[in-house]
């Protein structure tokens, strides 16, 4: 597999370059993307997971800033054009095999999910039952671990289009 | 689109009932697969994004121990079977859209990336460069962040096949 589609992305070479190596060889996968975590700088907490293809990747790093590609709009996502948030990169890892990436971020606003929570991540599935505590044969209930909105979303984002699919 | 696939999974109805709801109703895309964060519950620190099928969410439900799908084996990926290094899930939580999932583990070894590193992300890409600090118009250079490896890999997995794929 070669890597042109960008100066910054060397070609993948051996499994050794690609783990120990000290260069850049990010993998895409058969869409053209490789996935993102996002978390907070200074909290740690994980904000959202997205996806970005080589050209965003690079805009990332020229920006400092996140840019993903959206599935839904089919276009790149300067994470914050629309709404303010923007979240300025501090640091930008990849793992071991080259096809996942995470951002470190401050987030201008205090907030990542189109709902208007801080996080995307607000709800928890239960897990683990016992003997003396099974779940439920039926679908699982979620709790709800951050119940307090940073903004509402019909004042930042008016009628634009919601980007969940069903 | 219905969740036939565990009892555990609603179908999803809404985009209100997906991202406001307190039901599990997860998305997996067209290969049957949703996208998963593991962080150490302790440090918070990213140690590895990969991947479910419904089977194997079901499991870590279940189990309460993150149990992949990988997809260079195409099987359940029980994380720690072969080494040792299970990963004891604390929260489990889903994103706005129920399309990716965040695990916050205890790690038992205290490692998570085959390589031998207690995280797979141990390198960091430059970004935002600057007029007097131009990047290189060629394949940047990573700078390890984490040098320590907590085992050797061939101890461990011996001579089992090594899931990188180029």
């Amino acid at each position: 597999m070669t890597n042109e589609t960008h100066r910054w992305y060397a070609a993948r070479t051996s499994v050794e370059q690609v783990e120990e190596g000290r260069v850049l060889a990010p993998k895409f996968d058969k869409d053209g993307l490789i996935p993102v975590v996002t978390t907070d700088y200074e909290s740690g907490e994980v904000l959202m997971v997205a996806n970005m293809n080589a050209e965003s990747l690079a805009k990332t790093i020229e920006l400092g800033e996140a840019v993903y590609w959206s599935r839904s709009r089919q276009q790149l996502w300067h994470k914050g054009a629309t709404s303010g948030l923007v979240q300025k990169v501090r640091e930008l890892l990849i793992d071991d095999d080259q096809d996942a990436v995470w951002l470190r971020v401050d987030v201008q606003g205090g907030a990542s999910c189109h709902v208007g929570y801080r996080s995307c991540f607000y709800r928890s599935v239960p897990i683990a039952p016992q003997a003396d505590a099974p779940l439920a044969d039926a679908p699982l209930d979620l709790t709800f671990t951050i119940t307090e909105k940073v903004f509402d979303p019909k004042s930042v984002y008016g009628d634009a289009p919601n980007p969940t699919k069903l």
